[in-house]
C-alpha cells in the first residue's frame, strides 16, 4: 500500500528555506501515518484525539524534530541563504 | 530468526530515489517487528490494534524516520538527483 | 494550516550565540505543536496540562534537544565565537 | 556483571553487508538487555510480554534503528559494495 | 518567559573535558524543564515524583544523552586531551 | 549533586575496542540515573522494578544505544582496530 501513497512531496528533500524545509518535515511524518493507517476514516477518527492530547502533540513534535534533522543536515543547513 | 528473514531488501541501502529510500525506510522497519516476533498470527493480531492507536502510528512513524535518516545520509541524501 | 504559521522564526537556522540557538530551539518545538493544533483555545487547555506533568515536561525537553542538535550543527556549534 | 557478558559480537562495528550490520543491531540491542537483567529467567518471563505487545515491539524496532544507524556510519554505509 | 532564564551557562557548548561536557548536558536538560515549567513551586513539587519513577529517570537519563551527543560533536569528542 | 558523582569514568571518550566502548555507554547511562537520584537506598528499590518491566528494559536499552553512538563516533568507529 505504501507504494501507492506519494513519501516525499517532490521527491527530493532539498527545498529553497528553512521553512519549507520545516513544512516538508510535516508532510512527509504525515505521510508515514498515512502509509501505515491507508484508511481515512480511521485516520480521521483518530486525529482529534491525538491533537486534542498534550503527551501525543509532543510526540507528534519530537518525530517532526527528527524529520527536520535530515532535511536541514541535505539542505546544508541553508547556511549560504542569507 | 532473525537470520531466516531478510532484514534489509536488496541488502543496500542505496536507492534511485527519496521517495524509494523513504519505503525502504517503512520495509526496514517492518522486517525488525518481523525478526523480533517471527510468528505471523501474532503479528496479525498486533496489527489493527497499532494501526488504530494513534499514540503508536506516531511512534512506529518515528522509527521510520530514524531509519530514513540513515539511508537518506547513505545517499548523500540524493542531492544530485535533480 | 501549517502554512498559516511561521515555522522557523527569522527563515534562518543561523543564531549568534549558542543561547539564542536553544531559544530558537524552543520556539521551533512549539510552533510544531501550533502548526499540529492550530485551536488556540485547545492549546491554552493542554499547557497547563503538560506543564505539570513530570513525563510530559522531560518528554517535551526531549524534544527541544533534538531541535538544538540540528540548530548547533548548522552553527558550527558556535565554535569560533569565544 | 555487564563484564561477564559479549556486548560487541566479533568487537568490532564493521560487517561486510548492510544485512550482516543489521543483524548485528538488532543482537547489539538484545545484549543490552541481557546485561540490565542477566537473570535468563526473568528475561524468558519477559520475552513473550514484549513479543505480544505492539508498543514494546515499536519501542524495540526504534532501539534497533539506533544502533543500526551507528553501525551503518561505521561501514561508511557500504558504499562500495555494489 | 524562557527569554529570562539562562539556558546554556557560559552561552558555550565548548567545555575542557568529557566530564565537564557530561555536567553541561546534565544542567541544559534540567533548565528547559525550568523554561517550559517557570514555577518553581511546581518543579519542587514535581522532583520527587519523577526522580522516584524508574520510568521517567531512564526518560530524563535519554535527553541527557541527546544534548551530551551535541556538546561531544561540538568538542571533536575531546581526542586532543589525553 | 551531580558535581560529586564522576559521570564520565577515566574523562574520555576512548576506548581501545568497541567492547570497552559499549561497557563505557552502559556506565555513562547508569551514572546519569545516579546524578538525577543520589539516593541510593531509593535507586536499590527501583532497580528491580525497571529490570523486570519490559518497556522499561527496552527504554534503558535505548538509552545506551545513543550513548554508544557518541562514543563511536569519537573513536571514528574503531575503523582500524582490525
Amino acid at each position: 500500500m505504501a507504494d501507492a501513497i506519494q513519501l516525499v512531496p517532490g521527491n527530493t528533500l532539498i527545498t529553497a528555506t528553512p521553512e519549507e524545509g520545516r513544512q516538508l518535515a510535516i508532510k512527509m511524518s504525515r505521510l508515514i501515518i498515512k502509509a501505515t493507517q491507508p484508511d481515512a476514516g480511521i485516520r480521521e477518527m483518530l486525529r482529534p484525539i491525538y491533537a486534542q492530547d498534550a503527551a501525543m502533540l509532543i510526540a507528534a513534535g519530537q518525530t517532526v524534530a527528527i524529520e527536520f534533522a535530515t532535511i536541514a543536515a541535505a539542505n546544508n543547513y541553508w547556511r549560504n541563504n542569507g
